[in-house]
């Protein structure tokens, strides 16, 4: 699945009432999901909770992206398309960053 | 961009570093940028710099995806492939989910 297809779905799906809810209240949601993953993470959650708790994650984003108007493709692309956005190495060679 | 290509490129550019870092640290790392997206957003920047956000936020998703194993590609095929995971319409039809 690309990245459109995904804000294209969430869109679709949920764009009527995430256009009404806004970005503040979406962000409560998004975080509410960010919460259930760390939950599952530290839990060490099988594979299948796991995807299920990545994929409401990455849903949340998609949701707040498209109130937004950011098209997520576009940014992943622009910022990380050629490796390390510090050093634009890939793999990174950055010393410092990124530890 | 696919997810699956997303995440391979943060494999190709950080996965060494993000291997050892393990997710517990890598987890902080998200929420550091979850808390620029927030800040951002607040202050109502601009497409570009939203754009910057998104990305840095997506990234470290991606990361902690690999970290875990987990392919986001199937996972949001398989909970968002068919409209709302809860009652299967696109839109969705739930009257108290999701508000």
């Amino acid at each position: 699945m690309t990245l459109r297809e995904l804000q294209e779905i969430i869109q679709a799906t949920f764009g009527s009432k995430d256009a009404r809810r806004g970005v503040e209240g979406t962000f409560m949601w998004f975080m509410e999901e960010v919460g259930e993953l760390a939950a599952a993470l530290r839990a060490g959650e099988d594979r299948e909770h796991l995807r299920h708790e990545f994929a409401d994650v990455l849903a949340w984003l998609a949701t707040l992206a498209n109130i937004a108007g950011v098209d997520l493709d576009e940014a992943v692309e622009q910022l990380y398309g050629s490796g390390c956005p510090k050093c634009r190495c890939c793999p990174c060679a950055c010393v410092a960053a990124k530890p």
